[in-house]
């Protein structure tokens, strides 16, 4: 019934709709600053994730320690070098919510760790994922206390080893069982009693499309923003929350406005695509490349400025 | 293997444990601020719950238009009067974000009729659930200010009908489909361009449980609390969302700070128990109401204050 024939032949993941615009190709100038998260392409191992992101011309990938332990941090680092991406972050620290000690000790210990695996892999940034309550807990106020103290303990061990810590503030949907901090103004709370080069924000839209005020937080975080992580608030909301995050487009998020503010505060690194969703994660992990990245050039990329 | 015998024979719902405290008594005088919001128990009719609420000895009820529009006005009103039972809110008006002149007329005029029902109901109260992003638009900022305009058309028209209206902050995670104003904050923001006996804030546990500071914006808020309301984040979610409003004591919400705050702030009415769960709805009525009015005296009633 169309007037004019399609594009391409090409359909969108997880949608099944054809695509709306032609694919980008190797250099490309648009896709400069596009990373891919590996949990995008959960299925990928490591080196697989390395190829899928260097075919389809992104610069840079968002790496998680899970697959990185999988073949070990000094073939993950030859790994990363041979690619020629950059890493936009580390995935991630964090979880240091414990009422026990000993506990917190030991996660302060494993984000050292974390840490050094960052410097190892030369990413910028260690994304922090603050935790949930402890089990059984209901002082909310008592976690995100201790959070702020184990973000305190880190921050020297950060700058010493060139990393800085981001905080992500985390959708309230996970506040009892992922992450405490639940605003980008609660995160630049905690961020502002250090220096910028040991503690940043990270701004991704499914965590905070719906904060009151949040553009204007945003461009009030200046040199604060370490990591702007992209997908979409998707309804209804799949059954398993934890796989919610849609790909970009498909739902209720205004990325013009969102990268608008985050270029207005001058961040300029990586824009990672974080999509955490069963259908995804279900299809050829090039097609999920290709998708996001035609939804990248078409609702991101025209508002991130020079 | 328990030392002592069982205090009561009774079982909570939906949890299915056995009760930890004996059902109050009729004339209780814990029971003096319990009003049972009739969707808690969405299967009775309005007499059903008009009569279960006075079984139970619960001195009030928050009515919903639908059950009262089934009966029809004039009877609701005659029903309510029999029962001797307070009305402590009329759910819910609003629903005012849409981007078409006609339809906010129309939500317009809607209003009013519910502003008429809750005059004649004797609901000091209408609770007004702000709407959710009109389809296919993205405009979050544009849909909050619309119901912030909203408001101030409404403001007189209540002021005119002895109602004040309770702008119900909702958890983000119906941000997109059914509520804009998402924190306490932002409600009492559009509050406060009105007097308090025209325009205030609804509390409610489950919607604000997450939100940093909130014991301090409860606190803050003084007179503008038009009502508390009580139930559980619980986790994990239910598949729909709709239905995650769990029992108090099932999840992890701090009943005790939330309503020390709520006392603090000078709130004096009563207390609504609304949980909209599946589990609960399908137990007999009678049952739900014995188990929330045992979770209120335990975890609620101690800290309401005088």
């Amino acid at each position: 019934m169309s007037a004019s024939p399609p594009l391409t032949r090409e359909v969108d993941v997880p949608s099944g709709a054809p695509a709306r615009i032609r694919t980008p190709s190797v250099g490309d100038p648009r896709l400069a600053r596009l990373s891919l998260n590996q949990r995008t392409t959960a299925e990928w191992s490591l080196r697989e994730a390395l190829d899928g992101a260097v075919a389809a011309g992104l610069p840079a990938i968002g790496l998680w320690r899970e697959p990185v332990q999988e073949v070990g941090l000094g073939t993950a680092v030859e790994l990363v070098r041979d690619s020629g991406l950059r890493v936009s972050s580390l995935c991630r620290g964090g979880f240091f919510t414990a009422e026990d000690e000993d506990q917190r000790r030991r996660a302060h210990d494993e984000n050292l760790r974390a840490l050094d695996e960052a410097a190892a892999l030369g990413a910028p940034t260690l994304v922090l994922v603050p935790g949930g309550l402890p089990a059984g807990s209901r002082d909310l106020v008592g976690a995100r206390t201790r959070a702020a103290e184990a973000v305190a303990r880190l921050a020297p061990e950060a700058r010493a080893r060139g990393v800085v810590l981001g905080i992500e503030p985390m959708n309230p949907l996970y506040a009892a069982d992922r992450g405490v901090v639940s605003t980008l103004a609660q995160a630049l709370r905690i961020a502002r009693d250090f220096s910028a080069d040991e503690v940043g924000v990270v701004v991704d839209t499914f965590h905070l499309w719906w904060e009151p005020e949040v553009l204007q937080t945003i461009r009030s975080a200046g040199d604060r923003i370490v990591s702007y992580q992209v997908c979409d608030w998707i309804t209804p909301l799949p059954a398993d929350t934890l796989l919610a995050r849609g790909m970009m487009g498909d739902g209720h998020v205004d990325f013009a406005a969102f990268t608008a503010a985050v270029a207005d505060a001058g961040y300029r690194g990586d824009v990672e695509v974080e999509i955490f969703h069963a259908e995804v994660w279900a299809a050829p992990g090039a097609d999920t490349v290709a998708t996001l990245a035609r939804r990248y050039v078409e609702l991101v990329e025209p508002w991130l400025g020079t």
